[in-house]
């Protein structure tokens, strides 16, 4: 999608467990799963005796330069990467999260959102707890700090079921590396093989950059222990009926990962080509907004026989760039990243097929663009159903009347981007794309939430602890307004 | 190609004349030139009276933030990105190179090389003359120094007949950008129009991110000087048969942009075709390696009527990186930026398009990487002809013997390579692809160049000159010895 | 004190209430203060709604320059500065800490150290509380959370009788800054008035430099609620006797601050001229080693009659610097810093006057450059008495074994720095320097602790957790050994 | 003096030769030589073979870390400090200055300035030279260019006189270092002894920080060729009457140091000695303006029989800091820097005594705050005559109006500073205290310049050129207008 700024995963992780060397590894599995948080990177890295982390903000190879890895030997390591919600130098919600408690040290890194953070930040709060973050991946610390098991695993296991929502998560206490995954499993994490030790990520890309070897996905509601070679698999609820979020079909995950033990390539090209089906369109050519709709792309072309073209080159030379743009350069929010080739636009009838629209505004420019390249007709072509809700399982999203699809029906969309046709895959299209269509997590697009919020009011005060770089001095009822009203 | 680090552009260049903050208006083309240079950016704005430079190592996002832009008010800049020859922090050699001499101040961003350089500044150095950097641009502006003319440009005009090799070059002096392009038009250099006031680039997609429209190609042999709204077009030398660098069209230009008066679309996608029609293969699919072999594989696609598909990744965030690479991880350096999707790639018979090979140590770790993720057959397509010869007109290439082709048939580089089969696009049919086959350079696959060296030494002190951060203390004849040799 | 780096203040501690601009004002107290602490600086600010904390490695003048600033609006804040312990980016333990609990958000910074921080973490840790830091200032936090009390105040007034040992603490909290010093009053604390509001800081030198006026210490046992222009003062603790460091007079503070009530110049100086009185010596000149030991210089000079000189220059241009220092220079570690003026010291019997001595390495070497530069005679007078215990109540010290008096008699002493003489202040003339003898703690020259530890065992808990930077992974009892043993 | 902003050094040199490991030696011995320029640093270094500059913004110590000098190895070596003009970032001027010439490389560090530089650069750049910097030192590389001798030794001899003005300066090239100094002496130039190695620094102290010992003054007029061991003397001129900057023993210099053959201590203790004699007062005590007026202050003190007393405390931790002070703060540019000692300073009546005095803004704020800190009386006494012209030999001087004594008369002076009196030194009290009255420079007091600029305009065009970090683009008439008319 062209407006990444606003609908965006929160976190990779990633485990290492009984291999010398396991920061750099972890380093470069980080690396593989840049594109699900750029803002900040961490790892933290046990030699058996001593635990050490180091995060900051940045890409994963500025971060994790060769004299930061020097300093980080040990063969068992986690890792994340991040979105800061906001702020250039918002280091205090980084992860992973070290802290010691009556165990000794310890530290997680989470992928995914608890939905009764907040109430269980408020009642530890309560009960003389301090919070030294607004994350809340430190209730789960808090909780794990509170149970008299010995081992950090047992502990997991007893608190776990208290929090309810999205977790991906890895820990490193000792010499093991523990990963979690909550009973619904809306959130991928992978289990993977390095020579005879084991390795998790969030993708499975992360273990090919290393010459890792997928096994199979953390099942949901499932813990796994990894010593030195050794994997002890236990349960932190019974089976129930996976929420897996569909969203990382549709845009997160790299195609070239297996999450939730599928093929990313295989569900969105299939999107793409039942959207073919679904709405196919007399044009003369198919094109991408590269790179997450290549693949959608790819499968509309194949079912409708429409050629597909590259008719946008996207710039990927982006750093933090260009906060307080040019005045005398219209549309340069969408020019910065992206350019139509006139040669292959010119005269055309372009189908430009995108994996999801959020706000619009970007979308629009970009059609403008092609026009002003010479397109003849520009219809687009959604690979996912209309954006109409905000996740709270673990997706940084904008609150809901900035989804121009809350509030908008297709066709007013179609008028406010100056398209000749848009059309939106079903979510009977997409589920059915999933080849498992009951597994999956659809709350942005029907409102379907898997798991309630208590109140709305837990809605706003989750926001304001989730996103706040700043804590406020004191919770009164007035704080409590939600984001959204 | 897969192996950037190998073959590159040295520069790209930006020149904006007579509008207000032309300054950052440089710096966002120069962002749509990166891929012409990525180690240093550069920029020379000056306000009528006074001039400034500003240059540092880094991306152009990197370089020039908000507050150094505020520094640099100004309605005319030139602009230039490069790469460094070695070492992190080889600032030395950075352009726009700006100096004094009896005209008061001036600024030159400099495309290509001067092949009779070091012979010129041989004969200065005993004519009395200091060199402050190893760069052949220098040498222009000591010629021009040397020059009683009144004027800049009238200097440039005195001197340009002087150097024989390839320049594209801007100059920036008082309120005017004069902007000139050697006889046989090695280098590209465009023409824009940026509201009413003239613009030039490297590239035309360099216009296309402000908003500028393509008007014509600065001819080979012309020199124009830029006022405010002014255009003055003058001749360096009498036209003759041009002698443009066909890799431009190969890999060094975007697709989206427009050099030598052609779309780069049109030749790379014609060159893949010519290619398909050269060397067709029975096989399942027709994939590209990313991005920059894309067009050409698509060309090739549609010639032999397989389906074109994405069975590379590619990872864009890189930053300087993983430079002493795990020890554990083998075929890392491909590893780092490419990924074979599996899904794919698994079972079936792939036609492999790039653009060129160098070195092919490279292609060789990832055609492996394809046979990993279960490629039944490998073919390799190389959309242009086996490069035998290195570059001596502004492209950074590795000596002879690096060079794969130079030494080794076809067949032994396919053996070296592991590849079912290999061809290589014909030099016919390259030259074919663009159209004007006459008006091309095709010294690095003919070893035929237009403009000779005076004496194999020469080459090698250029080499020396152009490449050395540090100066030799003393160029007796032991130091003369040739690079090659 | 020539050895800086063996024995050193932990910190400084500011305090501004009701004041807008209170960052900004607070970042120039904390630079008056910065002998206490050169590592790190951090300030917490309040605008009454939004508290925010910075802080970072390094100078207050390089940690708050304006752009960070003017992000810190308010008008309540605290500051502190610090030494790290070891590492150069060892940031988990800079202050203020800013946490959350029931009261909302809050945060403290801490002059001292608790003996009894050890015992009340690890009962906290068993109670199911997780800690961020290896600060033994965290503990009072916690503290501060489990209290029941609505009020930050009423919290602070019910939990610090729980801590022992010392503190001078400010902490902040929605409007107002509250701040209180141990029962025992081991480390000063002083209360100003600037304009119409109230600032606090470790050192009246702090209120000079923004013009503040110092008004009295904050009492040992008070604790004081600064509010916009109210002051409410309260009681820690009934009245007891106090135990003021004699350190501060001797060598950390300022001479132009007062601490304890009296003026750091006037002790000093007397501490000199009793000294001068206790060992005369016949001499042709007096020399301090500069800066700390000026006044006392100036004191035995006056006492014996002996000229006062400037023997001695001091380079104070130094950053982190020459880490592994040039092998072919001896006595680099002196050098760096300090150089005889051969003029004043040629043919010259000396009497150098130095605060104090700690390990005696570096004023080995500093003797001999005096003999080097023509000194007939070296007389070492130390102003305070023989150091033969560490300190546990805020002051970084070397173990016990590495204290040269712990172990050595005076006369061995002298023999090892090779002086005609030596000799030391008596404790009596010190504490008559004070004119308030049975008020200072002397633990270090008398190893009479005031506040005993628990066991040995907690000391060595303490220095684990006060100095690593990394936390034990599992604190089994192997890991108790300690320090010194 | 208090106001070291308005008057101050431009530069310090170094240069060791035939020792391993120069570029680090050259580090130790800037970093002594800091107080001469604390802007830039740079290093030239040669094995030989290569040669190789690093120069940076910032403090010795910070640009010439661990890592920079590992990659710098070499046995011959030169070195800068200076202050830059205006900017942060302005490195363009800053040395060594590095260039190729026909016989090679060189390298260049220079103290001083040449009178002369504009007409000899406008008379090279209208001969066709480029200038790369605003540097009057780059005039002497391109002379040495233009020179035929094979020699760099004998091509400066051979150019050198054609400067006219101060210079004390190293060269660097292949294998040794050459060091030279104008024939009339203004800047002084150290020669020294590392072992049985030669190295040159511009004050003495250099010496003492490596351990080398001081051997004599390279002589007015002098050049001396340091090789392997080896030290080759010439003559640049015949002798003749020096000029040696007096200012040097006033302020510049460290009093450890030996100067112009001279023990800067001994002149300094003895102008105050001379001080006192001409104007003693009635008072309780003396105190200096720390730190460079302490030994004057101590010659005051010892000639009227007043008791010395340090007054005045001196921060010392100052970075690039408080740009734009606290509003609220009043006399902050004092305050942050000079704190009185109330205990010392209350009911007294002090006499102050300083080096020289300037402009007189920031004295008159000392004066205030010795008030508010309770003194009766102030009495200030400058250790040498009211400077009333600028300098044009090397030193960065306020111009001619912003001199206070250029245009009141000392009883204004006084009245300006409320002071109850204010005596200047005699001139005739100043060349007594050299001893050697005849050889000094007396231009900023006596208005009597050695060596005169051609014209006013002259040192205008020095001016504009010397100090501007930017190049004018058109050097028209209109530019020349002179800086103080």
């Amino acid at each position: 999608m062209i407006e990444e700024r606003h609908w965006r995963e929160e976190c990779g992780v990633v485990g290492v467990a009984g291999v010398s060397g396991a920061a750099e590894l972890t380093s470069m599995a980080l690396h593989a799963l840049q594109h699900r948080g750029q803002e900040s990177a961490g790892i933290t890295v046990s030699d058996g005796h001593l635990i050490h982390t180091h995060k900051a903000m940045g890409l994963v190879t500025k971060v994790f330069k060769e004299d930061v890895l020097k300093t980080m030997p040990g063969s068992y390591a986690i890792g994340h990467v991040r979105y800061s919600t906001s702020g250039s130098s918002n280091l205090i919600n980084a992860q992973p999260i070290q802290v010691a408690n009556h165990r000794g040290a310890v530290s997680l890194a989470h992928n995914g959102n608890l939905v009764n953070a907040p109430e269980l930040r408020r009642a530890m709060e309560q009960d003389g707890s301090i919070f030294s973050t607004t994350s809340d991946s430190e209730v789960i610390l808090h909780l794990m700090a509170r149970s008299k098991a010995e081992l950090a695993e047992d502990a997991l296991l007893e608190v776990l079921p208290e929090v309810r929502g999205a977790y991906s998560l890895v820990v490193i206490t000792g010499s093991k590396v523990i990963a979690a995954r909550d009973p619904l499993g809306f959130r991928p994490l992978c289990l993977g093989r390095f020579k005879d030790r084991y390795v998790v990520a969030s993708e499975s890309c992360a273990f090919d950059i290393i010459g890792a070897r997928y096994l199979r996905d953390v099942e949901p509601g499932e813990l796994v222990v990894l010593g030195d070679g050794e994997l002890v698999s236990r349960r932190v609820a019974p089976p129930e009926r996976e929420r897996r979020c569909v969203f990382e079909h549709v845009y997160f995950s790299r195609p070239d990962s297996h999450v939730f033990g599928t093929s990313v390539e295989r569900v969105r090209r299939r999107s793409g080509e039942i959207l073919g089906d679904e709405a196919p369109v007399e044009a003369d050519l198919v094109t991408a907004v590269p790179d997450s709709s290549n693949t959608a792309a790819l499968g509309f072309a194949r079912a409708t026989g429409l050629p597909f073209e590259m008719a946008l080159i996207r710039n990927h030379y982006i750093g933090r760039t260009f906060i307080s743009p040019a005045q005398q350069v219209r549309d340069m929010s969408v020019r910065i990243k992206f350019n139509p080739v006139r040669e292959v636009v010119a005269g055309k009838r372009i189908v430009m097929v995108d994996d999801s629209i959020v706000r619009g505004t970007t979308m629009r420019k970009l059609v403008k663009l092609m026009r002003q390249a010479g397109a003849a007709e520009v219809h687009l072509r959604i690979a996912s159903p209309p954006v109409t809700n905000p996740c709270y399982y673990g997706i940084d999203t904008p609150v809901r009347k900035e989804l121009i699809a809350s509030s908008h029906e297709v066709e007013e969309i179609a008028a406010y981007l100056r398209v000749e046709s848009l059309h939106y895959l079903s979510l009977e299209g997409l589920l059915q794309a999933t080849g498992e269509a009951e597994r999956y997590c659809t709350a942005c697009f029907s409102g379907q939430y898997p798991v309630p919020f208590e109140t709305d009011m837990d809605k706003a005060v989750f926001d304001r602890h989730a996103r706040g770089a700043e804590l406020i001095l004191k919770p009164r009822s007035g704080d409590e307004s939600a984001r959204e009203s």
